[in-house]
């Protein structure tokens, strides 16, 4: 090969990688570990571990990215025999999709965090709402970061001890912090709204709160 | 006003508050506090204080917001007199508009938040990374989120003693000990990164790394 085609073949690479949404690379980075899935199991496995830092995208996304992707010839898939009573296709990384992501993994930029959080927008807002009523959707909160928490640790425990998900354990423990860092800012916020207006004097609205007509 | 048209009156209320999209919320949000504002004035108050919790829309996204909402009656805006070198538009939530955003804080649903942490999805695919590469992508965000902090204890130190921004300040004080707490666990995970590969093993590959061909 010439160094003109490879540097061709380069910055070919150079333009899938840079077109890709974080989908196409999640979805790859999903069938890096070993063996081959189901489109199926890729979404139970992203519902159960991704969506704790990253998200989980909806099945029909997981489709078309995986049709995309074999189009580029970064995954290859093959339909299983009739020996089942329904055929499944199970899809497998290629050695190019391999490389793109490894590629994409080492040298893309990381990019910034993204965080949405509707109940501190609530919060910020506070002056509109009942005292009493926002303090009791931190405290609901808190129970669903709760729940949360579970669903990591059962990941977590997953994934403990096989030295292939040495990472992912990483990224666990990661959340797994995350989720008891959210319950102890949930708690601190809920006391900082209660020296605000102490329970007991909710009956009294805000100096501007709207009057009907 | 008989019943059934107060019922309709109701009726087309919520599916104002239904269909709105967040950002309308937001920017009725930011004009719920005493004062007029432009919409530059609107994004640079988003920039320095919402982005730490939810987000910062573009200004354009503002300006559309703002037309919308003054189609619906919720906003009205005037310009400047001949006495401004530039004519500006100030606008200032309307009655009707602080009602409607009183009645989205005080009984919406609050959705749930939404993180997407780039950072540890790299880390989740870790076995793709150099390692020494993957510490230092770990150590920027540290550095990153420091600068981030900064910016928090400045719009912290513009809300202190105000009493009308005691919500904010609440918000504030959430996004403050939210950032001390990303500082941590991504220390904590940069720990873990060095046990996994302890510093100075750099140049061994790990037995699944792609080979060249």
């Amino acid at each position: 090969m010439t160094n003109r085609q490879f540097s061709k073949k380069q910055d070919a690479r150079q333009d899938d990688i840079a077109q890709l949404p974080p989908t196409a690379w999640a979805v790859l980075g999903l069938l890096s570990f070993p063996g081959e899935r189901t489109g199926y199991e890729l979404k139970k496995w992203a519902d159960s571990s991704l969506r704790f830092f990253y998200w989980s995208p909806a099945i029909s996304q997981i489709y078309a990215e995986l049709r995309r992707l074999e189009d580029l010839g970064y995954v290859t898939s093959s339909r299983s025999g009739p020996e089942e009573v329904r055929a499944k296709r199970r899809y497998t990384l290629s050695p190019r999709g391999r490389e793109a992501l490894t590629e994409w993994a080492d040298t893309g930029g990381t990019g910034p965090s993204v965080l949405k959080h509707p109940l501190v927008l609530r919060v910020w807002l506070g002056h509109l709402s009942d005292p009493a009523r926002l303090r009791a959707r931190v405290t609901e909160h808190i129970t669903c970061t709760e729940g949360e928490l579970a669903g990591v640790r059962e990941a977590l425990a997953r994934a403990e001890g096989v030295t292939q998900w040495a990472h992912p354990q990483v990224a666990l423990r990661w959340a797994e912090r995350q989720h008891l860092a959210e319950l102890e800012l949930a708690r601190a916020m809920l006391a900082d709204l209660a020296e605000l207006h102490p329970p007991g004097t909710e009956g009294q609205l805000p100096p501007d709160a709207p009057t009907d007509g």
